[in-house]
């Protein structure tokens, strides 16, 4: 059930931290699971951000040349013999992490846990910065028309948002605090407007983050900046906290933060990785006030409910997309990542065609 | 419905920290939806110490003479009009926090973090160091015949226990590695037991605790003057670590392990109070595996399931009573349980007569 | 802190069934924990029309002149010395349920089960038409100055909706059926759309009623007259069937279907009581796809969510408000309730003044 | 990795119902991610009967000679090169519904409702009737040395009952009625035992199961020939009703039993399949009482659970087994399983020995 292909593609290739070259590659064929998709569009996350500069993150290491990318969608242009869930032609987002579906964590639904899981562009799996890429079938979800790849695309940051409500388990209407607003924290403001949050309050140390996050959903907008966001959270609160708070930023300081603008019971998700290992926080603040803490690895079971909540009419993922690259310049594309600061929410790059 | 009851009794009163005068007081007379408890046997608790030693825990200051003691049982000797739970001549376990009920954390079920709360032996509320003591009768829960008062006393420690394989929503079947094994943490082992966790791993630095630890249902315990424990733990799990850690000493040093021990996905329970506020955490590891924290502040709902399994063959709780004091001696129970290393894990007193 | 008062007031009375004579009453005066409030608007719900018609529901037997009506908002005019949640002069949602605050179903957050509840219309307690009503002051919940009286009554039954969300733990992006749209349907329909379901399908035999759900949010709409509901639902979801499925109207035929059109693993809501008590129902069905079924009665926790959503610009609850009538015509509003089925969708009473 | 072995082995094949013919096959090879299993013994299951009696079951029809038997357990003798979990000689038991890991189901962890499972001996998957066996690798677990076969073979049914705890939220301290004492009841039982359950009350209509109810952990037996269980059940629950219900007859008169027999808010499971689809329920009963029901089919991630528990000294499992059979009687241990109700409870067939 194949149409005709190439046999060559572009690959954007990282040789060495720092060096993206543009390679041909064979396209490749696919399994009888396996469906061949057509790149549409390739967001670049933080997480290719740092294996550009560093060359690794944490325990896992560049060892050789490695695609990167993993926030993705495009078309199906081959599938194997067994694949039944989409058919030649059909647009789709891709979940990166393909996961092995038989250890303990994936069979009680926990596959981001899996310890065996091939995740898109983390060493030495190759990522998305391709024209064409297979994966296997169950990774990949039609999407309707009227979404574009680039919404779809999001749905991968969008994915940890849904992820961090569901681990706290948000309640519709609800008061949530999100901490920092890059393009996670701003898609964990969609996430949460989609989830019925009745109060979304955030901060940031950006005036132009915090008008973006409002256009997501964003309730209440705190710059750190100038004003104590504990205190702030606090006043909007009839005194009592916010229900949840979500560091999505990796920042020790706004983890503080986050904790102590809960209310009792409330309930504290890190989704931000810190540089730094060790965090000092007030356990017993913890414990007096039986505070949960959920902490986020990832996502699991998200996206067909991420492409619901972005194919309706609330959330304007679109608006995060400030700077757009053919995958020839895949290189510029992850320097201006890296100086997002100016005005640059979320980059994209296009491996086939800039829509 | 009342019987003969006594104008006076004595009651021992901290008239200041570290003094405790044996006063004769009027019994208490009940209203419509009270009772008159003969108290038969009270624990002494680390919190009676703390204000015996302080005369504060955190916020809450000694200002003016306290009866100390919450951990108590005894017998029914009057009741209000309106009275329906309990009769006269009842054997009851009292829970020692009277919650409002009418306000948002008590009608969601979580009357443990009740603004109003009124707990025994908390300034400015007298405790259960009296020969009668009233209270709102919701608070007394009828206990078997076989069930002596002393293992009902302990149906409070029990319940933290009970509440923090609540909060962690321990698994039949589940490992546990329990930090510290003062009253609290015996008490929690066998809460673990009675939820069903196949595997119970305890960390002490004293053996005689740990030896107690058996008794109550420890299958592994580990002196952490001798042996490192996450290695240890790692070793017993196949290299996962276990499902749930909880830490009951408020030792920022055994919660660090606590959370190091745990298996991806696994939860941590912080139930003992540590003397300073900031303690570092790894974040990271919380993030990467995906750790549930779960603050705990005494318990709600326990009484009843405590009472049952108390009243079971599982649990030697009376085995953890290692002094006994009558009401006069009161000051002596409490500085014996001061200095309760030399083998002392249980101090009781015994307002009425020793049983 | 009480402002000047009339000494007598109105009240609507069933002097017998089928019969409301308006007799002028004493206002009452309050306890220290309660308010006095000003009824300013209030629904006619199904059972107040049960109790017109035929005197009882099941064991509630109307024995003696009884007041109805408790879906009510109004004005706080008096308040005892120990109300604190509310002011003088503010306006408030009542939720009618007086429940006791120290049993076991109240004590763990399921106060709905209190088996001492007092509820506002249920023999023998006097309900809301009225024009003055006392009340302990927890049940009262002030809403912001642009929710009207009107919507803020409806958040009575809105809490039924948003109580079966929750009974079935209604996840966001979900599919939803809802058979019947009655008050309690249409409320519902606000209810999954609030709780951020993704699709919305319902049933009904009557086109107008249909129409009315789509203001309120549904997405599909089944004419069960001419067409089958469980067909077109799996056509609507892939063949595979609705996530949820909530029957409001007490329909034994709805409740087959609701059933049949669920998805493996699917959650059926019984909110609707049907007249008959054995309904026949595919418990191989049942078993083999995994059904949760989950029994609803009035609500817990609801109201403060419930404000939050209709204080928010999703719902426009006064679209089901077709009649309007004052404290004097509450016979008039009763019998037309009755028959309402020519256009008519919620009947509102007045004690004070139409708004 | 794998040891001598023979080409050819034995196999009872029921050629068509009622008909079981010993038959020689080829001992099957391994995929890389497969192993082969020495099959040491199977417990004959209702289904097996069924099969053997009536050639269907629902849906699933035998069409071509099928072997039977799937709840069994024996000895790793060879294993694919990508096999971790297990190795060579390892005693395991055997969860015997492989399913796909890639759909919806069993990414969110429900696995037991892939649609695409390939369940031992459900037409036209052959079972365990067999001397070896071989099947996915991660469907084996190993068992510790002092558990026996027979009883890791009934890790099988026990998983049914862990599955009706885990479904229902069974609390440690509960009190739980147990309808039907089979094979798979007797092991509920055990189950709800191991769960914490405090009081177990079971029914059934012949003295010599409810006597062995008792051995497998019940309170309190009910002979419904004699007594009326709901009446009975109320007593012993001071007239307030059993926390959960679980009916594993299939018998619909023992479900209407089960669902009169709950508290308000008590639990009801579906684990036995009534032979008629309409079984008629007091629906306003289940409304008024906020009952939740749960159907049952099979189970998912219960052989680590069940293992722990089976190996534990709480259960005395092989008191159930009454009959054993060697392969070659495959027949006749079927046809005594037919008439299991003079003494009879559980039957076993040893493939290989009888042990």
């Amino acid at each position: 059930m194949n149409g005709q292909l190439p046999a060559k593609m572009k690959a954007a290739v990282m040789t060495k931290p720092g060096t993206i070259v543009i390679e041909e590659r064979p396209v490749p064929s696919v399994d009888a699971n396996e469906v061949l998709v057509k790149v549409m569009a390739v967001g670049v996350c933080g997480s290719d951000v740092h294996y550009f500069e560093n060359g690794r993150i944490g325990r896992y290491v560049v060892e050789k040349p490695l695609v990167l990318g993993h926030e993705c969608a495009g078309i199906i242009v081959a599938a194997g013999a067994s694949v039944t869930n989409v058919s030649l032609g059909d647009r789709v987002a891709i979940e990166p992490g393909v996961t092995c579906g038989h250890c303990q964590a994936c069979k009680e639904g926990r596959y981001n846990l899996c310890p065996d899981v091939q995740f898109l562009a983390t060493p030495p799996v190759d990522g998305a910065f391709v024209q064409y890429m297979k994966i296997r079938a169950d990774m990949v979800f039609a999407i309707p028309e009227h979404l574009s790849f680039e919404a779809a695309a999001l749905n991968e940051p969008f994915s940890v948002g849904i992820h961090a409500a569901k681990r706290c388990n948000l309640q519709p209407g609800a008061t949530v605090a999100i901490m920092g607003m890059g393009p996670v924290g701003l898609m964990a403001v969609a996430a949460a407007k989609s989830f019925g949050a009745s109060r979304i309050i955030v901060t940031d140390l950006e005036q132009v983050r915090l008008e973006a996050a409002k256009r997501m959903g964003a309730t209440d907008v705190i710059n750190v900046k100038e004003i104590d966001a504990v205190q702030r959270i606090k006043e909007l609160t009839d005194g009592l906290g916010a229900d949840a708070a979500w560091e999505t930023a990796g920042n020790p300081r706004a983890l503080q933060t986050a904790l102590y603008s809960l209310r009792r019971g409330g309930k504290l998700v890190i989704v931000g990785l810190p540089a730094q290992d060790e965090i000092a926080l007030n356990v017993p603040f913890i414990a007096d006030n039986e505070i949960d803490i959920y902490g986020v690895f990832r996502y699991a079971n998200t996206y067909p409910t991420g492409i619901k909540f972005l194919a309706g009419d609330g959330i304007d993922a679109l608006a995060l997309i400030t700077d757009r690259y053919p995958l020839e310049q895949t290189q510029e594309a992850l320097e201006r990542a890296i100086h997002n600061k100016s005005g640059s929410l979320k980059v994209m790059v296009y491996p086939n065609e800039i829509l």
